[in-house]
């Protein structure tokens, strides 16, 4: 299953809204449509909303009728804009969106077909590439799973998440077609519910047997020694390693660590925000309050409760015991290995 | 708003599993009625539990058609197990079974019209005690809440858990009442939302500043400074103060350690069972995997998906600060002021 598909002149999404009783698929044809799911959510996951935003922007060439390359340019930059201002804490959006206007400057000056040829190619570069990042990422953790590991995960870090196979469930996939009989804990993740919607989806669609939980029992469940090791997924890391990620897994983080519970993120290097020093500098959104108070239309609180309904939260470095990226495992203290890790891939890229 | 009233002859029971949206009562008139009640958590909270039983042992009296006091001893015999078996971790459902019996073992000699009388009249007095317990019990925690002190709770230890007041709302509404202007954060408490359908309800109906948030908000909210106090209520309290509660209640207290704020339970003392000596032993109730799967008749979940559902869990002695309760606060090394409290209880009531 897989979460989004170009099909030459619009990007095929699959409703993940709608998951897991409803298997649908939404059809943008323009940039504008792009924007709209990914702020309803119809593709989520920092990697998959960073190759959507790609195929938003290629959408946005092919949409622009004239023939002046002048003026698909300009218009470009609000096709961006418009992108950019869908969600504002995964970075690998903003990073996607770089990466289409570095595109966009190398060829500006050829004429437009070229031009709209190029961005397409760049998108579909950037989902080649996502999925064999994602094997990387279950290659390299694969080496921290134990046999008969017990690995609890936080929302759904999967292939919904990605182009395909997965950050945090790229590891625990990796693990699984390596034999190690692996046994997930999936939380249920509220208020959206991806890690009961989507992650247990996934994880049964594959055969990897996988319990669900509401979000309150983790801790017990660590504390009962029912869990080995947690891996979850990042939406933005700052320099010296605080992760921001879905709301739940700084808790998720501090239980494993009171109960000895080794705690790691997966995510591709593009989840990095070297600009950002620490966590606190990352923006986490604040979504709307009814996501709280209704649940499938149905009203769970009473009317004009007031709700605080922030989407994601930051983990501490201090609790993480590595990040698993596409280049290996990241350990403490983080600001050298991920300053390491980065100066590695420029050079890697430059030569 | 009353979790239930007494009517001569049947029991009135708050339909809790309809609120916040619909106010609808139950009338039992058999001890079975309360006992599917109590099973189907239409009445729920360990105080109100204990007097719920206590009343289904009056209906058992009633509904016995014979005249001989022999015959209906040991029909209230059935009653009792019928009662206890309804739910297992409070340990008042116990305590108030216990009670009804050694009532009925003072009266079992009398004229059966005598017995009757006694059964509902014990009650009856059990219910008035269990509102002049919470209300010492707010007595005495008010003196631990600062003025605009940000508490956070955990799902519903209020009014609705008991026959009025509350046990740790007890304390908030005390607070309240003398003017400390304070906030409340509730858990929303899945799977069955106590936190969102019953505490922001009844907060709410008393004019109480509450913000709704999803469980795994909690410990996010806390590192954030925005609480200041930690207090939940109590099903079952071993004697060396392990703390049987709601499911996520050791997760709230380990989040809160950690973050340097203060955690309570507020608890009368038929919630300590001192004949278990540490949490281990208390048995944990599992419920149906449909509590997490279905919200509303709605599916939230993979058909299939393999569930654990505990519904409560223990929160270690050492990550309490106090057991608040009707004879003022109990502080560590709980072992020690938890038995000399049962040792005064005990005197005062035999002198």
């Amino acid at each position: 299953m897989q979460a989004m598909q170009w099909e030459g002149d619009s990007l095929l999404l699959l409703d993940q809204t709608k998951l897991p009783t409803k298997v649908e698929y939404l059809r943008c044809t323009t940039h504008q449509m792009v924007a709209d799911a990914i702020c309803r959510l119809v593709v989520r996951g920092a990697p998959a909303i960073g190759v959507a935003a790609a195929y938003g922007m290629a959408l946005g060439a092919l949409e622009y009728k004239g023939t002046d390359k002048e003026g698909l340019y300009t218009y470009l930059q609000q096709v961006r804009r418009t992108l950019a201002e869908t969600r504002p804490t995964a970075v690998n959006l903003f990073w996607a969106l770089q990466r289409m206007q570095t595109k966009l400057d190398n060829v500006k000056d050829k004429p437009v077909a070229e031009i709209r040829a190029a961005l397409t190619k760049e998108a579909q570069l950037m989902e080649k590439e996502d999925i064999e990042t994602n094997r990387a990422i279950g290659y390299y953790g694969n080496a921290i799973v134990p046999d008969q590991a017990r690995i609890l995960t936080h929302c759904n870090a999967g292939a919904l998440a990605t182009c395909g196979y997965g950050t945090a469930l790229g590891v625990i996939r990796a693990a699984h077609e390596a034999g190690k009989g692996v046994h997930v804990f999936a939380d249920e993740t509220r208020p959206l519910l991806q890690g009961a919607r989507l992650t247990a989806f996934e994880l049964m669609e594959d055969g990897i047997p996988v319990t669900l939980i509401t979000d309150n029992m983790a801790g017990w469940v660590m504390h009962k020694g029912m869990v080995d090791l947690v891996i979850f997924g990042a939406d933005r890391i700052a320099a010296n390693g605080d992760t921001a990620n879905k709301i739940g897994s700084y808790s998720v983080a501090v239980l494993a660590k009171e109960n000895g519970i080794p705690v790691y993120s997966a995510a591709p290097l593009s989840s990095i925000d070297i600009n950002l020093c620490t966590g606190d500098e990352i923006p986490v959104e604040e979504r709307d309050p009814k996501e709280v108070t209704h649940l499938g239309g149905i009203q769970v609180a009473p009317s004009g409760v007031h709700v605080f309904n922030p989407a994601f939260d930051v983990t501490l470095h201090q609790y993480l015991d590595g990040i698993i990226t596409e280049v290996g495992i990241l350990r403490p203290p983080f600001e050298r290995s991920i300053s390491a890790a980065l100066a590695a891939r420029a050079t890697s890229t430059t030569s």
